[in-house]
């Protein structure tokens, strides 16, 4: 008896009895599985994840969170093998493999890495810095980013059913909402056994993830301003889902990747016999064979100089004939059938809709040859290159995407021309161009740029290491304008931002010091009774503030440090010299000067909590000291971050330095690692009174 | 005869002379103008801001789109006096012509202050840092952002006709995309006379502003997804746009600003007698009456603890019964009348259904004085105050947007409570909080950040430079989620990028390099046969770099600089409580030795174009400096960016401190300032070859 696919709502497995739809292999067209989500109560899911999922993903902060990430990745890669098995009937490859189930797995481990590095020990995110909003400065602002309070919707693409929807899910659950995810039915049959895996391995807490297995029912009748909306596939349903009364209504967050016409350029210095044009001949047939095309950033429009169409046209056509067609399971096949005869079909219509306006060059006859497989039941094609003489005055060409290994041949007289043809997709994912020539590179670049989520030069110097044209990376972004759809996914942090929202917080400044655990200047700085570096990193408080003593700067002290360190700039030298600059009022103190005999007065100097000083961040000099003059040093708690291990913290201090007058000379963020609470004896940094 | 409105289109005014609309007066229902857009072809509009204004834009870069805001405010604020009076007719006191007239303009300022300030001195921005996508190095990303190739179109709320107006047109011509903004038709009397002082100041390009005075049209039907559709107004008509076929089949930017019931929430703390009750009680009532309510950040939900709901609703009607309500040109009227009698009769209508779940405690009667005016025949209403006993159970109260001077009081239980009747409107711009307590101001603002796109905690510390609840301001977020349309507008550049489109770049360090202007690592980093500091900046080449000989720390230098500077941390003087140390091997030399030695090696101490030393950015220290161990220094240039001055030019330089080993010790960005060209002698810095 044919499996019948399961959806996971409410922490429980639920198998539909009625409305099963059968869901056919690509290879041979016998039924793999069937699928319903009839009887699913989609009311009580999103409640679930509102109210169960929701709140257990917010309790944990962003390092937290990560680590789930990390443990989930782990796990699924280690009991990954039997999904390679399961995907061939999608048709794939086992390198078509290695992009999904692979390329899902790394996705999490890239949220994993990005979010404990990039994100703070937080339940919430400071964005840039904060804004005076007053003369006197007691009236400030600063942004932050907290989680959705509500349910992240993920419809995804028959294509990738492992990759689509684990990169979806990394970012979500980063942010710390919850997520119910629905494959395209088609290929649900390897999205489940992946649900399996996460659920058994226990790692995310109840209610973070639900798994829809059918049809979306009235799922989005539920969704409110504090839900997202991400959806992967055609246009058409895009527009289906975006204008959903509730959708619309209350400005669910809506975030769209669909048709996209990818296009790659040859440069006009790219011709025969030079490396780019070996490239760009390898990467078009890559791009159009790899998932049998079935790859929403496959390049489907060839732009080539004129007078090289025809050079480029044979080159095709002759590596597109070598590739071996046939049972994804055998090692010797280098592509494997579309997803379904129904696919098939609906590209063979676009195909003649675009052979309208193009000649077809090879591809797709009814006696070609399928290894181990037959063109009668399963949905096998072979790779078609058309060619369009006219491409200005095509439309199909430009905007019929035809989902599979399809793509249009199409010449330019000029690289303006080449970035107006490029434009008539209406905006797309990605484009690729090939060129050693920066003037080309940057004619064409800046010329395609707003049409694009994403562009690549590949050349003779990255080719060896690109990861190609067709590859979203979860630190870039994936997305893409108009056609496209205008969403944008992962970009690292930029798509965990897509789940929270952006809130400008407004108060005095101590008050929103206080909030945000982020000291801003006029919030109170306490001088502590103990230096704070005597205190464990436990014990310090975001405002903690040392007032050193004073130390003058003698014009022997400028002297001595110009010849010991050997930076004798005139400016420090030369008294006639110095005045000529336009910055120095004469002979001035060397800037590290100033910041080596600020630490000699804000060190302490015994074994103690404090550990090192790592580093420096957004130093100004903002006065001259002359000779003479006379500083002293307010040094303060900023923020307090966890650090990598568990023994230590990073601190960061808001350091100013002060002239005689008051005036500030310099200042900058000094970077410390603190040994945390216990952890101080264990160092054998003992003798210290450690509060 | 009653005056004609014109609209701006194709550089040209336009009058209309069919389908013209009477514009009553507010204080007396007087005609005071017509309008129509009948006759304007709205296609050539667009095709005219893409082909003529959008290039013209395109071609300044951040730095002189900001000098034309400035400009622009400039001229804007030396004529804006005919304004006022001309206002006074829309119901607005001088007070209210101040955050609309003023507002306005101070908004133009401080974008043209942000561009240049925080903007590059190019037509594109590096936005974060470069990615390394490959082990080798030799393939990389990096995001850029561009603008948009097509036109932002703006389509206003009739509340403020001219700060509605330059918010939006700021930011989008900053970014470098031109502008068709369309007024209510019911103030565009005022926003006309605006569009002509800014067309005859002939600041701006031809084709980057063009009016539409009317209603749009067949405007929408011309969108594509290069273009920005940005409204204020209804949640009706927001859906309206947003599902126009060509919006939602484009993927047409949309942001949306548009029904919030804000809350002000007094903390339990803040009884009668703080500071912060009357705080609360003033900044009620200024957000009822300023604009006679018509704000759509004004306050509609008053929430306090239930035990205090009586003695603020006292204190409320006693303070709104004292407003004068009359005609806004007399000094002692504090209220103008609502825009028309229609909009009166619209908040009539929705007091009407708040009322159903609510008591009214004040307002609106028809017997209420009017200074110099008739209540008959002008538009004005005294503020309403409701009071609704049982919030939970309301609807209404909650998301009943009444577009006038009326608000509804609540009491809640809890914190917890308070928060989740604030959620109950659905999403809303801004809320306020009104404590002292620290535990209150966290419960609350964490509580209800996902909800807002603005929060204030208003107290005894910031009351009296803050700007207040119904303020957005130009550095800070403006919009919010669900209800309020999901969408973000102002924010500082956040408000600039939304017109323009995220692209990840990929390819090798070098081009990247090269097409982005800022140097990554991995590209070619050519020692000059020059000292790059000898180099004026015109000279300066993005990867000219300098390689420094060697230089030893030995234990003396250790002990030497420790004294001097007088940091004799431990890690520097004592090997045995070094080694205890987990981050050092034993005694290692401060890093300010390293910085110091490192300046010693690479500055060339003769006057040159290179001036000072500014600054420095994202030091690390990566790896101990040993006694004995020898450094180097690589450093090479990585940004040139104009200065506020012509004369000198800002140059951004990685450098790189390696050891004996190739071992990377230290890692920094260094900021100088360099003559341009030509100006080298004339701050006779002479005697040095410039190139």
């Amino acid at each position: 008896m044919t499996a019948i696919l399961q959806s996971y709502a409410l922490d429980q497995w639920f198998e539909a009895s009625t409305g099963l739809v059968d869901i056919p292999s690509a290879i041979d067209g016998r039924v793999v599985a069937r699928a319903s989500s009839a009887g699913l109560d989609f009311a009580a899911m999103v409640a679930h994840a509102r109210g169960i999922g929701g709140p257990a993903l917010r309790a944990l902060n962003f390092h937290q969170r990560a680590d789930l990430l990390k443990a989930l990745a782990t796990y699924l890669n280690t009991h990954k093998e039997p999904l390679y098995a399961l995907a061939a009937d999608t048709g794939a490859t086992k390198r078509d493999n290695l992009i999904d189930i692979d390329g899902g797995i790394g996705t999490l481990f890239a949220y994993a890495s990005r979010g404990r590095r990039e994100l703070p020990s937080e339940r919430f995110v400071v964005e840039g810095a904060s804004e005076a909003l007053s003369k006197g400065g007691s009236f400030v602002g600063v942004h932050v980013l907290t989680p959705l309070q509500g349910v992240a919707v993920h419809v995804n693409a028959f294509n990738f059913p492992c990759w689509g929807m684990l990169e979806k899910l990394a970012p979500a659950l980063l942010a710390g909402v919850p997520v119910i995810t629905k494959p395209a039915t088609a290929t649900a049959y390897v999205t489940e056994p992946v649900i399996r895996l996460i659920v058994e391995s226990g790692i995310l807490p109840a209610g973070a993830l639900q798994f829809v297995c059918g049809a979306t029912g009235d799922l989005l009748d539920h969704l409110t301003g504090q839900d997202v909306l991400s959806f992967t596939g055609s246009l058409g349903t895009s527009e289906k889902l975006r204008n959903h009364p509730a959708v619309s209504r209350n400005a669910v967050r809506f975030i769209a990747e669909r048709d996209s016409l990818n296009a790659a350029v040859l440069g006009p210095d790219a011709g025969p016999g030079t490396p780019e044009f070996d490239l760009f001949v390898k990467e078009v047939v890559r791009e159009m064979t790899v998932k049998a095309g079935q790859k929403c950033t496959a390049i489907r429009r060839i732009f080539v100089p004129r007078e090289l169409e025809t050079v480029v046209g044979e080159a095709l056509t002759a590596q597109l004939a070598a590739i071996k067609l046939g049972d994804p399971r055998l090692d010797e096949v280098r592509m494997g059938p579309l997803v379904s005869l129904a696919q098939r079909e609906d590209v063979r219509a676009k195909v003649a809709q675009i052979a309208g306006e193009a000649e077809i060059l090879c591809g797709d006859t009814a006696d070609g040859a399928v290894i181990g497989g037959d063109i009668a039941t399963g949905a096998f094609m072979q790779p078609v290159l058309l060619r369009c003489a006219k491409p200005r005055e095509a439309r199909h060409a430009h905007t019929t995407e035809a989902f599979g290994p399809v793509a249009t041949l199409m010449g330019y007289d000029s690289l303006d021309e080449a970035v107006a043809l490029v434009a008539m997709g209406e905006g797309s994912l990605v484009a690729s161009v090939f060129t050693y020539d920066q003037a080309v590179a940057e004619a064409l670049i800046f010329g395609m740029a707003s049409y694009h989520g994403r562009l690549l030069v590949i050349d003779r110097d990255c080719a060896k290491e690109s990861t190609g044209h067709g590859s979203p990376l979860p630190y870039l972004l994936h997305g893409g304008p108009g056609r496209a759809g205008g969403g944008e996914e992962l970009g690292g942090l930029r798509g965990v931002f897509h789940y929270m929202q952006r809130t400008a917080l407004q108060g005095s400044p101590g008050r929103l010091s206080l909030l945000t655990g982020n000291w801003i200047k006029g919030a109170p700085a306490p001088v502590a009774a103990t230096h704070p570096f005597k205190l464990d990193f436990d014990a310090l408080t975001v405002g903690d503030t040392v007032e050193t003593g004073a130390r003058a700067i003698t014009l022997d002290d400028i002297e001595h440090f110009a010849h010991f360190s050997g930076d004798t700039f005139y400016a420090h030298m030369d008294e006639e010299a110095a005045k000529a600059n336009p910055f120095f009022p004469g002979r001035v103190a060397h800037g590290y000067l100033i910041l080596a005999f600020a630490a000699g007065l804000f060190v302490d100097p015994a074994p103690g909590p404090l550990l090192a000083n790592y580093g420096l961040d957004s130093l100004r000099f903002l006065k001259p000291v002359s000779p003479g003059d006379t500083i002293r040093v307010r040094l303060t708690v900023k923020q307090k971050q966890a650090a990598r291990k568990p023994e230590y913290g990073e601190v960061r201090w808001d350091a100013e330095v002060f002239n005689q007058d008051g005036e500030t000379v310099a200042r900058y963020e000094l970077l410390t690692m603190s040994a945390r609470r216990g952890v101080v004896e264990d160092l054998r940094l003992g003798g210290v009174p450690v509060q």
